[in-house]
């Protein structure tokens, strides 16, 4: 009850400083679109940017030293193509961590090397552990209990395991005009509290977990990979300085893992080796986002941006997640800036940081530029619970410079081509947006639909009343082998897509720059009231 | 021409003790396909059986220790079955392998683990190898000169890097009828001496390159995977005693190798870190088919065989490919020795070794029971050499038992149920197979259609004339990602699959020993003619 009761206070208190706005359709200058067309096919970067990324400087973990990296070079690269206020903006965010060797071997009943990857923020191992496994899923603080006073000097494999998948769909696939259809639904908002104390609750648990299995003698714990094939991922998320895990952990490939738990219950348990050279990085607790500009031609009209998150997760190379989005990104950058354009509104350009950790470059952003939310004197988590909590703290307070962003277009699915925008429940943008995106029916990328999505950078700006957008792209094997995983690497990118993609995005913004008006924005949000009685939370 | 030349001196020298014989739908008992049903269920052990091979054993490369306990393991449960003449058969292969640990590191220009596997009888790296890669194609012997004087000190990396893929197919399927009708087609024989050739150059190329390599002053080798997405097989053939190869060897998962040959394009060549710690097991050169069958009631009768191979290559544990075909013939031996039948003919069950190294096993299985091949006085080769090499030998010398095999029925498709048999080329046995399996229509495995298929252990037993078949099996991911990776683990074997096949095997190896007349024989093959004259080879 306690979300509802707030809101009932916080009605009618917020701010809503920009009335929604005609749409316009106007300003649009086509000849710029051949000349980016040509710049953006026959001198593109676009692939040799991302191969910068992913091969040479690969996994950008937020705050390890190759995300350092990442971050000088494109801040280099954005001012060798002249962009304007090249800068990195930092937030708080935690420590660094980076990956020097591991290795996982099963020892007993026989020797075999296991694909295995340690958890991101895990401690080294401090040379090798062996030890017997022990299969005791844990997934919710309720399942602790029951393991207590068994896990002592155990490896414990804390996935349930399942059974091997049946994968019966391709892989690699680009969308027809049914799955784009699809997509152009309204759908109403869902009141559903409940659903954020769960979220709550998960996000807690890794260090309820970490605790336990430190309080019962526990040597290291492994999780299953969520995907079979080999494939894993690494994720974790107790970064936070003074918040780190004490336990050693690995992810171990779902084949692997399976068979671990399969001989520990038909006889004695598996002995396994562990061994992990990891290190933390505590150079500089802050995280940074990317900045350059194009700069605007009117002071007043404010900007549009597009961004992207350079940070990855460290199993791969951050190849489609996000390279490929960053690389696009740039690309727009440097064919307008090659064109020498000269905007009404300035055309910002952000490479975020923290992504993959709850979109905290993003927020940051958001906070610094756009609004707070909630009760300044109460402070704030950390972490997963502060991505999930964030919006569920009212009211919101804009800041000064709330009203100068007009639109955000966001990438962050892949190197597949782009085929129009999500609307994003946002219907009086539709009509603008097909205008827009006229010229580029013979390369697939029309279409708007009105779906809102999530999971990534323009969530947050939606939820403070920004208009932010994200663009439909073919899948290709994003969603299938590549999100997250350890075969996220540079040879899985499409080059006509990429190329594509940036042409698409740089004659956007060009248009979203020059229009007359700013695009409609949405009312800014307040709490929402329940429109469903059974949608209560059934306990206080 | 040398083929053809011999053809004709060899013609009409062969014999042709059994003569085709009628068709024969007779002596099917009904009464016993229930009491299969109700064992191959109800009281199943099929799934235990590959269990044990899979998780327990493991991989078990030809002669490894592995493939040792393999081979006493099975014997023991065959006994412990109640079934006769369990003994293991000799033959010559060469040396045993196994590995104990491995790493490939990639460590500048940056630090990162690759997936990577030594290839199969590849020596140790006896301690570590550190040096630079280079990219040097090589896959024929004319590649070789190109690369003189530029190879010491290095780590040759001898593939063509490709692209990555685009997989557009559901891994996992089944067969539809549509898909079945398509295997019903009768195929002419080709003539093709010139593509043997190819075959036998290819065969040769490993020993010809690890001479180049070691001339050169490489320090190691690697080649990529032939599939994407961290699958690695590590398959190798130099495994004749007297003839290993002194370069150690590995094959690097696709992504991991396309990386390297990016990075040595655009900039130095990266430093990669390569340690094996494998072992040579030179106990005993022999490796052993596995025998064991249900004795017949009539000692004229001859007998019927079912085989599979038990051994497998080294990435995974051999689950699919092929301890899932091993673990259905052991499963039917169990039903029927539990049954207690007494058949006319006996049943023979066969686990060959040396499968994947050519067919050795049953190829040493014709040469010991049915017949041998060419002028003893002509030394055979060894490795591939002999298996694509057989074949071309003639004329074919029958033995005393020739004809007393009447029929072979191989297993080596994956864990996919029994859709029916290919009839192989072999239209007169149609109607009885279809007869046989009428009684399966219901469990999907009453197809008979009439493809010649290859690549297992019946081929060497067609190549002298005995009616030997496959089974149509449901693909499921069998070929997209089992077959000879590192994920042909037991979580991707279907149980009721496994189940269906053992039953349906049983019952036909009983139908065909008690069938009154044994399956008509195809005519002993003789050396052909070119039936088409552009089929000659061009040179000498």
């Amino acid at each position: 009850m306690r979300h509802f009761v707030l809101a009932a206070v916080a009605l009618g208190a917020v701010a809503m400083p920009l009335a929604a706005q005609p749409a316009d359709r106007g300003a649009v200058d086509r000849g710029a679109v051949n000349r980016i067309i040509d710049e953006g096919t026959n001198h593109s970067q676009v692939m040799q940017t991302a191969q910068y990324l992913s091969d040479m400087i690969g996994a950008r973990l937020t705050n390890s030293p190759a995300m350092r990296k990442a971050e000088d070079w494109t801040q280099s690269r954005f001012r060798d193509w002249g962009l304007k206020n090249v800068h990195k903006e930092g937030f708080e965010f935690g420590r660094g961590w980076w990956i020097e060797r591991s290795q996982v071997r099963m020892t007993t009943p026989r020797v075999i090397e296991l694909t295995a990857i340690p958890i991101a923020w895990s401690p080294p191992t401090n040379g090798t552990i062996s030890a017997p496994v022990i299969v005791a899923p844990m997934s919710k603080a309720e399942d602790l209990d029951q393991w207590r006073g068994k896990l002592a000097g155990k490896i414990v494999l804390v996935t349930r395991p399942d059974e091997g998948s049946e994968p019966d769909r391709a892989p690699f696939r680009r969308y027809d005009d049914a799955d784009i259809a699809k997509m152009d639904e309204f759908e109403q908002p869902k009141y559903d509290p409940e659903a954020a104390d769960r979220r709550m609750k998960r996000a807690t648990f890794a260090k309820q977990l970490d605790a336990f299995l430190k309080a019962e003698g526990a040597l290291a714990y492994a999780t299953m990979s969520s995907r079979d094939g080999k494939l894993i991922h690494g994720t974790g998320y107790l970064f936070a300085s003074g918040d780190s895990q004490v336990m050693p952990g690995f992810e171990i490939a779902a084949e692997d893992y399976r068979r671990l738990a399969r001989l520990a219950k038909v006889g004695p348990a598996p002995v396994v080796e562990m061994t992990s050279v990891v290190h933390y990085d505590d150079t500089d607790s802050k995280a940074y986002n990317i900045i350059a500009e194009i700069p605007g031609s009117d002071a007043k009209a404010g900007y549009v941006m597009a961004g992207a998150h350079l940070d990855s997760w460290v199993a791969g190379d951050g190849a489609a997640d996000n390279g490929a989005g960053t690389a696009m990104i740039m690309e727009a950058a440097r064919i307008l800036a090659d064109m020498g354009v000269r905007p009404k509104r300035t055309i910002r350009f952000a490479l975020w940081a923290g992504e993959e950790q709850g979109l905290l470059g993003s927020l940051a952003y958001v906070e610094q530029h756009l609004a707070t939310r909630g009760d300044p004197n109460v402070p704030e988590k950390t972490g997963l619970e502060r991505y999930f909590g964030w919006q569920q703290r009212w009211p919101i307070h804009p800041r000064p410079g709330y009203g100068d962003l007009a639109a955000y277009f966001n990438i962050d699915n892949g190197s597949g081509k782009l085929r129009g925008l999500y609307a994003e429940n946002n219907p009086a943008v539709v009509p603008i947006f097909r205008e827009w995106l006229a010229p580029f029916a013979a390369m697939g990328a029309n279409h708007v639909v009105m779906s809102r999505t999530g999971g990534t950078d323009h969530v947050f700006m939606q939820a403070v009343g920004v208009p932010g957008f994200q663009f439909i792209q073919d899948p290709l094997d994003y969603g299938s082998r590549l999100h997250h995983t350890n075969v996220d690497t540079f040879d899985h990118l499409k080059a006509e897509d990429m190329r594509q993609g940036s042409i698409v995005l740089a004659s956007l913004l060009l248009d979203a720059a020059n229009a007359d008006q700013a695009l409609p924005r949405p009312p800014m949000p307040t709490e929402p009231v329940p429109t469903d009685p059974y949608a209560y939370p059934d306990e206080e």
